[in-house]
């Protein structure tokens, strides 16, 4: 196996240290020094092949994404990233593959200025677990529970458009794709985490939660946490022109609410702080938009523009022309 | 998928919970209040079936040993071990399986004070990775790269069990099998991180590792780290009666020096503290034995009673009678 390899090849890409990284890759363990008083936030998330990613994806974008999934969900808390860990499980060793997803994930560690502090090589069908550790100061995480009845919900970005990165990869070997189809390819491939927004969030949203599995699904865990329901405005939810161009509209709504992957944040805030929430979120670098309010009834329920109860069409009824 | 059920099995199964968990699973990540002025020790390792156990493991074990392979890591830093993290792979939704795997890694949780704060469910081979997460006082930790020349070499327990325990699994389906037997499988099963001793030793050992790989390839890593070599005396090797009544002593000697899964601590101290630590690593509830020196030339060499180098037999080569 080629775990040393892998070793170095991280370790090469790593040089920007952290100097709370009192001893990195090369232990039995990593030694870390938490700034004081500040909590860590922990969370680790599993790609495997043919699941989480189709197999044919180049291996940057897998290191990339291995990384971006979990910086998402300390987004989703608000927290400042710092340290990760990676267990790699390959087939065979392969230099040059491990090379190439050490590329992406240390690309987007150094955008974050986040430290590989360890990790465990294995042999076994491709799978990439990283372990993502952030802090935050004690109370100033956004969680899940927070929202109230009378928040508006907001989203960062747009949506739907990883689900249609997916079909495009899934339809790659049935020809060339156009500008707008390969756009739509990098949002599947390196995903944004949306920490600075996240960042930007503290103090002001009551709770929040990243988009991994879908619009419905995870305001749907949002609203349980909290105990309260959600009303979406269908014609409210932001699609990217990529998106508009590729797809008719009812299949870029059906992937904006159930398709996965997009790893923007989904926010509440309280109705006098939409204003504040949207300058502090576009400061951050990216949009976001109110797409809907809290409600007492549990459930998310999504109205189109005449008020009327959205019947979902079904996923891959309406494909790329 | 599954997820919910195993964070409910998870979560059942942790009520044992930490004053410094702050928040733990269920939301996009854990909250962990590190103890003030304390370094944080992290480590990750994977276990995929068919790699690292035989794929008719029960899965009591292989939660048990998701868990202890990275609290063998732990030890070996001299951490005191905290939280963690565990991300799950599984090809189907299977609760009672699932639940089995919680009640053993809970099981080891439960000894050693850990809260399981956070994981990851998904569809794939089956496959765990456990992160590990402890703390220690700054300088306090035990590394690999203090090892000087003229210290002693130690290891606790007993080395070779797990090798032998593999065997018999692996011929498991060809008759019954015998209390020595039983007892061999259980330390490939089970084995027991070495907690108590790793902290017994901080401030003692110059240098320490686990053993993972067995004890030529730890104790040639803790050498090369320390920039020295080290001389092992064959005869020294602690065997236990039950891998001595099972197989010819050069087999034996063979899983002693080469075979992995043993995770005993491997490390060094200076001639006047060897009274001192091995008292200490009793008292922490395990024997611990001098098995050879550092010295100066790089290498790992194993020396016969009559001063001859050891020339390994063949893995394989002699089998249970």
């Amino acid at each position: 196996m080629a775990e040393f390899d892998l070793i170095a090849a991280l370790r090469a890409r790593t040089r920007h240290a952290r100097d709370d990284v009192r001893l990195g890759i090369g232990d039995d363990a990593a030694l870390l020094q938490p700034a004081p008083g500040m909590q860590l936030v922990a969370c680790t998330d599993t790609l495997n092949a043919g699941v989480h990613f189709p197999a044919a994806t180049a291996p940057q974008a897998i290191g990339w994404k291995a990384l971006a999934v979990n910086l998402s969900d300390l987004a989703a808390m608000g927290a400042e990233p710092a340290w990760a860990l990676l267990a790699l499980s390959l087939p065979q060793a392969d230099a040059a593959f491990v090379e190439a997803l050490a590329d992406g994930l240390a690309r987007l560690a150094a955008q974050h200025g986040v430290a590989l502090v360890g990790g465990d090589t294995t042999r076994g069908p491709l799978s990439l677990t990283v372990t993502a550790l952030g802090q935050i100061a004690a109370g100033a995480a956004l969680l899940r529970s927070g929202a109230q009845v009378g928040d508006v919900v907001l989203v960062t970005g747009t949506l739907g458009d990883a689900a249609a990165g997916l079909e495009i990869a899934q339809r790659a070997s049935q020809g060339g794709v156009d500008a707008h189809a390969a756009w739509l390819r990098q949002r599947l491939d390196y995903p944004a985490p949306r920490v600075a927004a996240g960042l930007a969030l503290r103090g002001l949203a009551t709770a929040c939660i990243d988009l991994s599995d879908g619009l419905l699904a995870d305001l749907g865990h949002l609203c349980a946490a909290s105990g309260v329901g959600a009303e979406v405005e269908l014609d409210a939810l932001p699609l990217s022109p990529a998106l508009r161009a590729s797809v008719p509209i009812a299949q870029a709504q059906a992937w904006a609410l159930g398709g996965g992957d997009d790893y923007e944040l989904c926010f509440c805030v309280a109705p006098a702080q939409v204003d504040p929430a949207l300058a502090r979120v576009q400061a951050a670098g990216v949009a976001a938009r109110v797409i809907g309010r809290i409600v007492a009834t549990p459930g998310v329920r999504v109205r189109d523009a005449q008020g009327r109860d959205y019947a979902p069409v079904r996923r891959g009824y309406e494909h790329f022309a």
